[in-house]
């Protein structure tokens, strides 16, 4: 593993680190925030994942994250969205190829001999982690960003025990009926071979549920609001009954700035589940 | 008006007041807490409507409402939930009659005499409490808790500009397709002559809006969950894009104590929104 950059951001440090992915079959670069606190013993960790177009950079620099993690005393771990490099395949539409990996295992052409952001992030990318840094594998927990947030409640109901708790900005909530994620999903899985009660997470919360608090936060000015489907998410969350909060932000879009500004109550949320 | 008590209350006044109602044609008792920033001039005041079965003393007792209020310098109105006295109607089931006024003006026998509870508490009681005491009647909020949760919810909706804020815990949220609520109304406004715009609150805001923010409570393991439907409300609110925070409480009932629990946070809610 190769660190590509250290900096000491409050009280800790924030990493960049570069290694040859085994699941991807390329090399991969994240980003690690470590809180002040590791330097004593394993701190608790808050994954995550980041929507389309991004890198393991967006997050990092425009989430405004660090400081309220620093406060209490967790890691961020920042992957990247999908594989990179000059054999990864590619495509001319944002939502698909490099950028949008939407965290599933391709096993289509040409896509599956790179795309593998499920296991990446769920399996190889915390053995990565806990092996290497000063994480406690017994208290993770998960969020993301619109594709990300896809990716966070999705693989937060597959690993049951593993997440104390599960957020999401502006999620893609029910891609199985969303055309803008849904094609996508089709040419990395094949149309008719998705199994959709696990990659979209309206139809894993009524098959799977989830064993901890959830927060969501969905701005009324999103102007990807009709993919995002916050509706079938609230459906599913109040139909069975499941813990949560949802919240629809007033005017908020689907930005950095909306993303910021509830930061640190997401982080505050999943502090409260980690160390509870 | 007839003072019946008042006692110090966290530095400022509860007190229960009994007044002739021109629009119930009996006597009525509400409560009132002023805040002690009451004796400097007209304070915000937050409305609380109560559920089936409540007096003005259930919430005013059991909520722990006072000192959260005391801490925001605004003021709480209880009022009854029915007409009472022994020539008002009434029927053995808990969920008609006294103490089950559901915030409607009844046209039907034997219930149309007395029971406007929607004229007492939207147009006869506002007045008599700023014609009365130190309550700013341009800084207004209101809350309730289950039949006071669709109470509020409607009426807020159907007053645009008089609330700065509404929130509800554990409302009745959609009584045209529930039947617990759906007979009650039915009786007392005649079956096919309902204004479901008015009088349910799902279909309310989405026909007409609230021109503020929302907070709702409501439990998973409460025993009415399915009567309350909160599904329906979070629909409403998503389908819409409403601003809105809308929370699934894990294991918490439809009582007094997951109304108290989650007290502080409503207030609060409210300040914000009478102060903004």
């Amino acid at each position: 593993m190769e660190t590509l950059s250290e900096n000491k951001c409050f009280g800790g440090m924030q990493g960049v680190y570069r290694h040859a992915s085994d699941v991807c079959k390329c090399d991969m670069t994240f980003g690690l925030f470590l809180p002040a606190e590791a330097e004593d013993g394993p701190v608790p960790v808050l994954w995550y994942l980041w929507g389309l177009t991004c890198t393991h950079e967006n997050a990092m620099v425009k989430a405004g994250a660090q400081q309220w993690a620093a406060e209490q005393g967790i890691a961020l771990v920042f992957p990247d969205t999908s594989p990179r490099g000059e054999g990864v395949a590619d495509h001319e539409m944002y939502n698909l190829g490099q950028g949008a990996g939407f965290y599933v295992n391709a096993t289509e052409a040409p896509w599956a001999a790179h795309y593998r952001m499920w296991d990446y992030v769920a399996e190889e990318l915390p053995r990565v982690i806990v092996n290497n840094f000063a994480v406690d594998e017994e208290r993770q927990a998960i969020t993301g960003h619109s594709m990300g947030g896809h990716g966070a409640l999705t693989i937060a109901m597959a690993y049951p025990g593993r997440f104390a708790s599960v957020s999401a900005f502006a999620p893609i909530t029910h891609p199985s009926q969303s055309d803008w994620a849904k094609k996508p999903i089709h040419a990395y899985l094949g149309e008719g071979n998705v199994d959709w009660t696990r990659h979209d997470a309206c139809l894993s919360l009524r098959a799977n549920g989830f064993n901890g608090p959830m927060l969501i936060d969905q701005g009324t000015g999103d102007q990807f609001i009709d993919s995002l489907m916050p509706e079938a998410l609230a459906a599913a969350i109040t139909e069975t009954r499941h813990p949560a909060i949802f919240r629809m932000q007033g005017g908020y879009d689907h930005s950095y700035f909306f993303v910021s500004t509830f930061m640190e109550d997401h982080v505050a949320f999943h502090a409260e589940a980690l160390y509870g």
